[in-house]
């Protein structure tokens, strides 16, 4: 079987093998003992439980978590520490929502025999749809990966999770995998209610097995848009939400650059550098008004990029799409760098880059400017008016999210808005995109290519892809799940206190 | 251009020509002309108003209407009266659900500093995918075809709609289409929040071209599954919320057909032969005991279903299907005829049928059996005991409904049915599964391939399938729609009186 190595992105260098990929048996395995898994999950309170369990040992174990995905990511302790703790807060959110039970989604109706045509009692509510296969993301080890939104909501639904772990942290992912699987032992659960798979083709086979009944992604728009087409294809297709890619246009006003442009410069350049730029919510176009504000605007940025730290990204093939992704782009025509992107040596970094800025008349933008370039490099498009604004925007493709940069409410603001809601799924007013909170009204989700289904992988609607409705017809209470029952008809050991 | 000829299903004869099938550039016109009426649709009250503008105005026609259907569809006038009250009724069920405006999911999160990453303020809404196509079914001339469920939901959601015509019933889509388009234009809104195409040719440009936002199916596994096919392959794929074919079972148990062979019986034929069996409800496989009760239901039902009335189908062309698949399973190792279906010409009906009842052993049950005939069969499935029962169960595909008939809280029954509701989106307990209630609680919708996503296309969720979740972060409450606004900061104008 063909061995998973680990790589150190700050050097390039493999730090030796660390598991190995799945073969077609290992697959089968894998997702059948997921499948074995769903009546242990069928049990709500256990979940809750299982969740909360979850918390508590990637929070016991976060100095060992963290030091390991920061050898294979190089993003940081501090950033790293960040993430998990985002996870363990996510896992308990998830835990708090299946308590609730609103995502149940009960709705009972009494009988109506008025009704045309007549009205038996109803009784609708959610349930699992069955094992779901979880594809991790390379630029969040932990919060979208393994132990990640996908699989905290998959597992609050009532799905056991297949990880396909990313190439990029896979002694991280085997580590959590390890921790998790252990947790839920120790809670009484199957450990099978959450695996991890390594491999290309183990990707590919795990979408088409039989007992997997929907599938998560977050990464790039060819390898999501490979695996979506793999699902739709299916005897019996499977809903696949991915997330694949994401420009997260910005439009800053005429205003808003007169009234602060150092302030919405440095705002910029730091979301759009954070992480080295790997964030799916990086603004990757901002549309700046032509004339001195955006002039001023654009100066300060300039500044403000050519100073930001150098890094490594998060692995050799990302260092060399950057650095090419960059180079074609300020070869197009009527390009001008401001701050040129390039291999900046550190000292124990010797692959690290520091970021790039590109600047382009809104008349000359072409196709490749308004595609995302993963890294630390955002390109500003000089518009003269709203007509220009518009036809530039009227070229991009779905994004995660949209931001205006405006002087409060001035006039046009809310057409803006309305406009830039077309676009994303989360609109941001005055701040920036990067940083996605878990929250009951959050949307980490768009157009596609965005995502490929109007949804979110983050926040609680996230649990709404791994549940489908169920309605029982004049069903005796005495044969009713306890959910669908009113609460005098709860039996005692199921009641309140 | 192509003419489309309106037929008469009683006697198999052209009633003439009605309409010209959609070529590109008709297909172009339509659904440009429906993206252009979004902005209109945008007021949610306005919508309210239409749908009830409709509502009235199917049944100021009604006669016109049920005549024009049942000429082409050989339903019945009273069957059709009652599904174009269902209509009517649908249209006010949805209008009031605009009004109430829950199907808009508001959540509103205040800042969390202290959440981990921080929260800014959030408020979530859902807005309209964009103009929606639907294709009409051919057995439901009024309830899942031009003024459906799929329009009335989509037009409730903010979405036009572009309606493929069911081509066993074009001369009732044009009236209704200029009916519809008429009191939209009393209504103050665009004639072209909805539009009427014919062709199959038309079927497929629709789904592929870059305006339409989603599409809405009901019809056969091999025309939903093509389109499902080419939706996916679209350069932006796009949801397909097809309901494609349900062999929607039920299990009889033991004491059931010991208490009440007569009563089931009864009711099983009278559900599997209403309307000629061209139900998507149907139920088309029954779980019958092996030994004697069992066998006093099979001859209840076999004299019962020898005396139903002989009818036409829908065309030609499912009567051929019908009488050739009804052959096909009788011929099958180990069936046995219990009502043999044939071609029946009575008066004024030459194209009449009559119903089958076709009997097998569980052990014997060949592959075409657990697949759905359309019209008026069943097969009873005679099994020994619970194991045979589960080996049938586990070889079928999704489906709309499943059915139980038990000796009321029987044990074993509440095993039954979670057993049931893996298979199907709705589980009927004691009655049978024709009949749809638009109902908060409804689902109409089940594994593939009863839908091709897990979802309900009646009842209060059918609207959710055209939204898709936008959050506003940090935007000043000047610049919020005022549903996201709380009520002491909505304008006066718009504050409840």
């Amino acid at each position: 079987m063909e061995p998973v190595l680990s790589r150190d992105p700050r050097t390039g260098e493999s730090r030796g093998q660390v598991a190995v990929e799945a073969d077609a048996a290992a697959v089968d395995a894998a997702a059948s003992a997921a499948s074995a898994a769903l009546d242990a999950l069928a049990d709500r309170p256990a979940r809750a439980v299982l969740l909360r369990a979850w918390a508590d040992a990637v929070e016991a174990r976060a100095a060992e978590l963290v030091a390991a995905a920061d050898a294979e990511t190089a993003l940081g302790q501090p950033r790293l520490s960040g993430e998990l703790a985002r996870v363990a807060y996510q896992f308990r959110f998830f835990a708090g929502l299946v308590d609730e039970g609103a995502f149940l989604g009960v709705v009972v109706d009494r009988p109506d025999p008025a009704a045309v045509p007549p009205r038996p009692e109803l009784r609708r509510w959610k349930v699992p749809v069955g094992p779901v296969a979880v594809f991790a993301a390379s630029n969040f080890p932990f919060a979208f990966s393994v132990p990640g939104g996908d699989t905290a909501s998959a597992i609050a639904a009532g799905c056991p999770v297949v990880v396909k772990a990313h190439p990029d942290h896979p002694a991280t992912s085997e580590l959590v995998a390890e921790t998790l699987r252990a947790a839920a032992e120790k809670a009484g659960l199957p450990a099978d209610v959450l695996s991890v798979l390594h491999g290309y083709q183990a990707g590919t086979d795990l979408v088409r097995h039989p007992l997997i009944a929907a599938v998560g992604f977050t990464g790039s728009v060819p390898g999501g848009r490979a695996l979506f087409d793999v699902a739709a294809a299916r005897p019996v297709p499977v809903p696949f939400y991915g997330e694949l890619g994401s420009l997260n246009p910005v439009l800053v006003t005429e205003r808003a650059a007169a009234a602060r442009a150092d302030e919405i410069a440095a705002g910029l350049v730091a979301s759009y550098t954070l992480g080295q730029g790997q964030f799916c919510t990086k603004p990757g176009l901002v549309l700046v008004p032509a004339g001195p504000a955006g002039d001023a605007l654009a100066a300060a940025a300039a500044r403000t990029a050519a100073a930001a730290a150098p890094g490594a990204l998060l692995d050799a093939r990302m260092r060399d799409g950057f650095l090419a992704g960059f180079a074609a782009r300020a070869a197009a025509p009527g390009v001008r760098t401001l701050a040129a992107a390039a291999a900046a040596p550190a000292d124990g970094i010797p692959q690290a880059i520091r970021a790039g800025l590109l600047e382009v008349d809104a008349a000359d933008l072409g196709g490749e400017l308004t595609e995302e370039c993963f890294g630390p490099l955002t390109v500003l498009v000089r518009y003269r008016d709203a007509a220009e604004a518009e036809a530039v925007l009227s070229r991009l493709g779905g994004s995660l999210t949209a931001t205006l940069q405006a002087d409060g409410a001035e006039p046009g603001a809310a057409a803006w808005l309305t406009r830039l809601s077309r676009l994303a799924g989360r609109v941001v007013f005055g701040g920036w995109p990067t940083g996605v909170a878990v929250a009951p009204a959050m949307t980490h989700g768009g157009p596609y290519p965005a995502t490929t289904s109007p949804t979110t992988s983050v926040g609680a609607a996230a649990i709404d892809r791994w549940l489908r409705p169920v309605t029982y017809q004049t069903v005796p209470p005495e044969l009713l799940p306890p959910e669908l029952l009113p609460p005098e008809l709860l039996p005692p050991e199921l009641a309140a206190p």
